[in-house]
């Protein structure tokens, strides 16, 4: 569930550095250590939660709190003791008291600072209007001469707020996405179950109303249009071969896993494969018109009317 | 906030059977765990979740599986089964087929284990018109002279549905609620988070728009009406009493916890009593019309104005 909403803020923004900022809202500290990896494999650049590195390898990006800035009597002190603490891939965050004013202050330090041979890497915006600001620091930093340093924006983001920014050509280069994705907030689960489908060699079925399921083991055949893009599933029994690629293969025997799991690095990439296999109407954030067409084929629509009949006559 | 999604569910069902279904739809097994504390805490009557009971003493409700109505060729063999090898706290789930069908054969069923000492106490709905399907249940229970047997429903419920039900008098004694309440479907994160308000003994804050904060250390001091409920809360310094009771306790000074935590039984009497207290128009579903009185006393607002100065001539 997380990583589909990565994939689609990975889709709605295809050149950003995206980095998972989700930790502190997730349900809880194993729904945000597992984010980070969902959002990983998803496409995503990193995660901001250490312990993902140290457990999966998966990159940190870290900026800095508004604390450190606070402890300070002056905002322009704090980020110089900032880049002197934390010399390499700085981020300055400049939106405690006034983003603009902040942005201003960073031109001299930036010269200061790069006499020594530190080098502020990005800043980050972090409330208001974020587009406006970035245009306006984007703009404090140009005539600075400090055209390097790039702008990193977060606060309630997700896919539809990071296609907005595109669309309207915002100079951000890359976006911190913590609770809206962390929590999959607009579609906050999955409705689905395992239910049994054969026991004892025999296929069976529920047919609880509006929860009826397909029997038996099955198979799923999909098909490619010539442009390579997916064109459509059918759904089988297991020995009922279909056009199409099967999709379903086993990893358990006998209660014994076949292979060991792939690499985080092969998912993520298998991933990205597999997303620039979906149709266009598909990678589009709003449902598409034509849904993807996804059938049941003949000998499975036959061994559920058997079922059915079996159940019937036992009754 | 899985609390308050269950205080909801209570405060619209206050009279039935409430029990935690949502294990498997929680973002992880972590969080559905927690969620079984979380409800019962807030007056659910217990959960599903096994675990919960090994590590809260949690009352534990099952009822039975689909997957074992569909071991068997008939419904009524695995009914039969069942109860001999569950035979006390029995509840029987009637949806896999038909459900009306299946509240049938309890009824000769039930005559038949009764002699043997073994009761019903239960039917289960899952699927359907939950209230269509209650009444017709009820009736063919009541008719086969099984008064007795209580019916307990569950499938994506919610504090709305309870109410839906129970204004519509539909004959359903108590309630499996999992995955809207475990996920906190309507309102899946808190939007809240903790910020540095003082340090080496000097008031701070953050400005960023839309997200300032008042600085210092703080009390809520609660006015009660004349009826005992909420009256309104102010929040002010620590140091400036304003008529009410202090919320705010120390619960730690110098690293050192000052008390362990109170027993879950304890913190749920404490939720019921504060339940009781709330304002009527804060216990509806919707939105109150008019929001509880929650003001900033002068002397907090003195001292924002004066971190404010102090920033500002820092810069």
């Amino acid at each position: 569930m997380v990583a589909s909403k990565a994939a689609r803020i990975r889709l709605a923004a295809p050149n950003k550095l995206l980095v998972d900022f989700g930790l502190r809202r997730a349900h809880g500290a194993e729904a945000g250590l597992l984010s980070a990896r969902a959002s990983y494999l998803a496409g995503f650049d990193g995660s901001s939660t250490v312990l993902a590195a140290m457990e999966w390898g998966i990159p940190i990006f870290g900026t800095m709190a508004h604390s450190f800035i606070q402890v300070h009597d002056r905002e322009s002190d704090a980020f110089e003791h900032f880049a002197r603490s934390h010399p390499h891939a700085l981020t300055m965050l400049i939106d405690t008291y006034d983003t603009e004013a902040a942005a201003r202050s960073l031109v001299p330090l930036a010269r200061k600072l790069a006499r020594e041979g530190i080098n502020i890497q990005a800043v980050r915006l972090d409330s208001g209007d974020l587009a406006e600001h970035a245009r306006q620091v984007r703009s404090i930093l140009d005539k600075g001469g400090l055209t390097g340093i790039t702008i990193f924006a977060s606060g309630n983001l997700d896919e539809y707020k990071l296609a907005e920014f595109i669309a309207a050509g915002a100079p951000i280069d890359g976006f911190g996405v913590g609770t809206r994705m962390n929590t999959s907030a607009d579609r906050p689960y999955l409705d689905c179950a395992y239910k049994l489908q054969e026991y004892a060699g025999v296929a069976r079925r529920k047919r609880s109303e509006g929860k009826a399921t397909w029997p038996g083991r099955k198979q799923v055949y999909r098909s490619y249009g010539g442009d390579g893009l997916m064109a459509g599933d059918v759904l089988t029994t297991a020995d009922a071969a279909q056009p199409g690629q099967p999709l379903l293969v086993p990893v358990m025997r006998n209660g014994q896993r076949l292979a060991n799991s792939p690499a985080l690095e092969v998912v993520r990439e298998n991933a990205r494969a597999e997303l620039a296999k979906l149709p266009v109407p598909l990678r589009a954030l709003t449902q598409a018109p034509s849904p993807y067409s996804a059938t049941v084929a003949e000998p499975l629509r036959r061994l559920a009317a058997e079922v059915d009949k079996r159940i019937q006559s036992g009754e």
